[in-house]
């Protein structure tokens, strides 16, 4: 019964942090201000359940991302002997999008990690977190495989601006279905093919050599 | 002499505030903060001198914005009879890199319109300020002459994907910058080129139907 009540305590203080870091921002929310926010007698309860920031924040991803993966790796399995580059960009933002979907709205973890990844250290994190799945490394090779020869610096590029379209794409759309204001597209399902169109098209660009 | 004291005043709260809005969002600093910031002695400064956080905002992009539009309309003049779709949506980038390399490091710009354009009535703001340009609604019919057909809410969606993908990926750029940490591309003027090949595949993608 105790270590029940400390799980659903624990759950309670990780959905209370995703919502705040989604609202203002991880550096501007106080591990203090998660505890009084989760209802905590205790202002070091987030010190008590989880450490530091940092290892709520890894609570936070830990939390919805092997729903993520399960998804991923399901399609994964239906795409794996395909040859066309938009079924493995679809890998990666399919499973995304239709996560957020099923969670309904207002959902705040796609806000949440448009604002982890603003600050330099937690982006790392996040993408420690989520590269280190076996789905993604498959992913990842899958993609160069099917890709065009680029230079290293153009790769790097565009894999930065992959993550920029996806999670500021997901993370207005999320915002405007909770305010109830207009979103281009009707539904969750339709801004990801929308996204994996858009992807396939930036990845497969022409680029210009620059000196 | 009373005036040119004044202006200055003005000009120094206005470029304060860009650099407290950079940093920790909009929402998150009061004008109490800037007139603090900005030394000023009576706490409200801003609104003597700017009346409400809307018209600070609106200052703070009226001070760069000339720039912008001073290279946009030499660089269309240049291209005006160009039926590339490249030179086009280079006309949409470039005048905002070039402007951004022109500040040095630390330049707060970039990292400003990224955290306004999160809030929706502020990125309205910003928008309708840029599309009042007579150079953007040039560009913006010139883009359109030369795209392929494509339903509405596939060309509004792309149209939120290539703001955010100009946004952050200079806003991550400046950062990087700022803190010395490595980025894919040596130079502003690379990071733009880039970005002009990623958005002419990401504009000229072909989409999927959705129901």
């Amino acid at each position: 019964m105790r270590q029940a009540h400390a799980n659903e305590t624990r759950d309670f203080i990780v959905a209370t942090a995703e919502r705040l870091f989604a609202e203002h921002g991880v550096a501007a929310v106080s591990n203090r201000q998660v505890s009084e926010a989760a209802g905590q007698a205790n202002n070091f309860a987030v010190g008590y359940h989880f450490g530091t920031k940092t290892d709520l924040v890894l609570a936070i991803i830990r939390r919805q991302a092997p729903f993520i993966e399960q998804r991923r790796t399901d399609m994964l399995t239906a795409i794996q002997h395909s040859t066309d580059l938009r079924d493995w960009i679809a890998c990666l933002v399919l499973p995304m999008t239709d996560h957020l979907a099923s969670l309904g709205s207002p959902s705040w973890y796609a806000r949440f990690i448009a604002q982890a990844t603003t600050d330099p250290a937690l982006r790392r994190l996040v993408t420690d977190e989520t590269f280190a799945f076996p789905s993604m490394q498959k992913i990842t090779e899958g993609v160069s495989r099917l890709l065009p020869v680029l230079p290293e610096d153009v790769r790097a590029e565009r894999g930065d601006m992959c993550r920029h379209l996806i999670v500021h794409t997901c993370a207005e759309r999320e915002r405007a279905l909770q305010a109830g204001t207009p979103t281009p597209r009707a539904t969750w399902e339709a801004a990801g093919i929308g996204l994996v169109d858009a992807l396939t098209g930036l990845w497969l660009a022409p680029y210009t050599p620059t000196p």
